[in-house]
């Protein structure tokens, strides 16, 4: 028996429950103690009973797949984990049979299963994965920062992209993805970031994560405050992590002739785009990424960790023992800038 | 004085004109007397008098920018080109000073200048041109294929952005430039070549320069005829020569996980894409290509005409003496296969 | 038991035996039954016991690596393969936890074991390999070109790192890999294929194999003849699959500008390069590559093989029944062209 | 009349002058005050006359090709610089019609000049040189920083082709291009930069300009330095500066697997390599460049310098009047550290 919070059936909210059946590690799999969750997006789709939420998600079940934890046991067959080590989860598990996951793709894998979409999720005190879905993490690391490093692997999964070396970029949309992908850049020497965002505070933490410059969208012309920053021309790189259609025309507007925009974010509906002035007359590429590499990003994260000129500190938004997950739930949606940690 | 055709005023049609002035070679220009000339889409907006013309012509001028033709006398300053040389026109006026013109990309120069849109054009017995507007050709090629080789070098610059080699292929547009990309890819080792088209005389001569095989567009589900070609899969590039909306959302529909997508064609309006299944997910690439290198793209056109393995001919529709104008653009209206040429 | 041919103890030669143990699947392993297997370089070192040989081999040990046969049992914990599948071997067995096999690159994983050298091979009736060294084929596929495709992707994987599509090409040694190497070169879409080797009979295999010039090395001056060929510019690609110093050597010589080179063959010793003219000056790209990725590379294979456009046959240099290998381990030290087979 | 210092003839050393022609800028030139000038490798060979200065030169001839300095009068033809204007000189002379320099590569024009060592060169008080020879500084800028702009573009055009941004670097050669590369990737986001060269005080300007690691070439073990670093993997890239055998060796043995080495320093002799370990096996790449593209890399040098994040100041080794040029000369030879300045 676990503690855990778990959607009971088609409608919105989520239920506490002390009286779940602990998960028991099965074939290649191993069973996590989780010991910090943080709070996504799709876990609001699946909160809210969305539209998204209702075609994927079949209740009763625990969600939630952002986590750290402990391995307390494994089952057959497991070769790299073993008891005691700490772990980052990877959302994603992979067919291992298709031609994506033969090629180095897992992480677009033709079958994939999703952790708290496909499987049951780590918003509970224990979790069962596949091995394949545990990053050994250094112990010196917190587990609330091992949290973070899923939807890490995502913001640095759109910086490798986007190769920003000495480059101005524009990084779109400042939630926690976006905090880090402008954190990232700046380790990645990127010249000129110019983060774009519509909340005053998560602007702010943008500045703290290395911005040299933001622009308050819906409020200031992003493209001529990126214009008039770069004399004119245009930055030479665009990071979309907000997948809202207004931004994504700014960004192919703002960026230079011969720029690479990368496409993180998921809008929620089809986008219409000015594709000969924003990208076929200033030959212009776009990007599409998905997830995070499987495990190339995830040793790209633990470099930059590693190197101490990057803090997940800042995008911390709030912790809360797993119990009050409503009071979380509230304030991401009430616009409240950071991740929210549940500590079950 | 010289025969040509001008556009007299902001009205449709055009005008055939004997007492138009000769025009002379500027500091760094060459005199051509031209030997064939080509109709291009752009022109079509000129004839027709669209909004697209009406807001970058300034009549009376001569228009048309796809011609070949032999050099009659160099102005002072002219370096490479000396006369009798034979040269087909690169229609792109470089600025010569811009950034983009000082990184190697002329073809995208900040301040462009067109051939026949900003400067008297090629539907004459002479045209004056920058040294920089020539490519010369070997004598034994025909006139008419040379007056081929702008458009040749567009479909060019969108099949090297592409990639094809070993990859299987779907080209989207069968007019000219189309048909001179299918002949490219299968030049280039592509392995499967599927064009879609509406016409079904474009998609027979689709079949002559190597595709193999059609798609009528309209009436095929093209997405379904892809998927079902590729196992399932789609195909690793699509090339875009059309411009048309439903074409490119086919294309990313069409298109594999991890694939390569190169946008040529100018949809003549904003487009509405699913950017999350088209891109994202899949992690597709797209690449806008527009003109040619100059001139990187002519050395490769060169080679592949060199090379035995390409046949501009099946590309041309018909040959009309240049006073026969009117014809030509009415069969082109009426969706004739191929380009017209006409001959001052 | 099971007849095969082992390498008993660190001297020249080989050992006919009829009483070897048949080996047995083990956790994650296949057994398959021996149809076709093909004699590598490495294994007249094995032969020969060379230095190369005596550094790593262990006998007593069945060798060869290079094999197609028939799956009659697999080991617990295989989900891929199954019993009646008609396989072809990859030699490169991952050790599934270094940083190589997490990013892709099992094929140059940090503690890589070889088939036939460091686990026993395939010249018996029988081998037990890990699931992850089976290629499923086709079932129109014959055992004989099943045993190609190890070394068709090494072919393959040179090619693929060169970019040929549209490209004047060297190949450097007409081995039975090197004359694959042409043959993909020709389904990629490469303009002119100049093939380099000293012995006749294995150009003239290049020809057929779709070689567009022959130099004869040792006797012509392969540079001149490259210089040649392409109005002294030089070829746009080299790919090497000879491991020769004076290849190499000539190889950067006849790169064009800005050119690339694809190292295939393995050296025996250090060699000499002019860095400054070869690389420097030219600012040619010269690229390592080893084996075959896993399994892209194989992927790429099945894709050319199915094209129609590419033939095993004239790779064929023999087939001899297994029993009667010191026959063929003779033929290919006397020069013989092509691959030999050997039949349990 | 002009003052400078000139090879008189094929021997040691060089000469002061005040009675040298003054030149006239020709078509397509432009007239230089010469402002300040720096010593190169090039011009220790032309004073010292080795075997590259006796194939070279034609004394009698004034040297030198790494300056700055004020335009005083253009020659007929010349559009993008006027007089007053602020420039840094770039070396490099195309020929303006072979192909390279057809497809934007000017900077490997196949019948490139070079300023000091095909025409007059900068040290001495004025200069003349093709427009396309002048780089125009904001006049912000010092004139002895300005003299530092080419030799820094070559170390740009290493940085550029070795994608350093979030990689572990190792730079080899701490000359003054050496040093300005370390401060290039500093800012281009490396995250180690690993820098090794024989002399200490050389080193320790390393430190100064962002190196997180020296090794002693020479008296450490390099490889096991920067294998340690790495726990065990190597560097991702190598950049060689310095043209010296055992360090190139050394870069290829302390590359990771899939690493990229860039070739920027010219060896003076042919190298012996291990190629299959050093490159195959590895799967490396290894890339030569040559001076700087024409203007890319400049536009990249200006965005560096307009940073604020990378300092010229220390690479600066001493400044003399160009009458004691000996001085300096005498200096370099003695292995002084950083970039020596003559100021006409």
């Amino acid at each position: 028996m676990m503690k855990g919070i778990i959607k009971v059936g088609p409608v919105p909210g989520a239920t506490w429950r002390e009286d779940l059946p602990q998960p028991r590690p099965g074939e290649g799999e191993i069973l996590v103690r989780v010991k910090a969750a943080a709070i996504c997006g799709t876990d609001l789709h699946i909160y809210n009973w969305t539209p998204w939420a209702e075609k994927r998600i079949k209740p009763p079940m625990v969600f939630g797949h952002e986590f750290s934890g402990e391995v307390v046991e494994v089952g057959p067959g497991v070769k790299r984990v073993k008891p005691g080590d700490v772990v980052a989860g990877e959302t994603h598990i992979g067919c291992g049979i298709c031609r994506q996951c033969n090629t180095g793709n897992v992480h677009i894998c033709e079958q994939m299963k999703i952790i708290g979409v496909h499987t049951p999720g780590c918003f509970a005190e224990y979790i069962a994965v596949p091995e394949g879905c545990a990053w050994v993490l250094d112990k010196s690391m917190s587990f609330e920062h091992g949290a973070l490093l899923e939807p890490m692997g995502v913001a640095m999964h759109g910086v490798e992209a986007a190769v920003v070396g000495g480059k101005d970029v524009l990084v779109l949309g400042c939630g926690p993805i976006g905090l880090m992908g402008v954190g990232i850049c700046r380790v990645f020497g990127a010249d000129k970031i110019i983060a774009s965002e519509p909340f005053m505070r998560k602007l702010e933490l943008a500045v703290t994560m290395g911005a040299t410059l933001t622009v308050q969208a819906g409020k200031e012309d992003v493209v001529a405050v990126v214009k008039n920053a770069t004399s004119g021309r245009g930055v030479d790189v665009v990071i979309d992590y907000s997948g809202n259609e207004q931004a994504i025309n700014d960004g192919l507007a703002a960026l230079a002739k011969g720029g690479r925009m990368v496409l993180v974010g998921l809008p929620d509906r089809r986008i219409s785009l000015d594709l000969v002035d924003g990208i076929i007359y200033k030959e212009a590429t776009v990007i599409g990424v998905t997830g995070r590499t499987m495990y190339g990003t995830w040793y790209e994260c633990r470099r930059v960790l590693d190197s101490g000129r990057f803090e997940l500190e800042p995008v911390i938004g709030g912790r809360y023992p797993l119990k009050e997950f409503d009071k979380a739930f509230a304030l991401l949606m009430g616009g409240a800038p950071g991740k929210m940690l549940l500590i079950p």
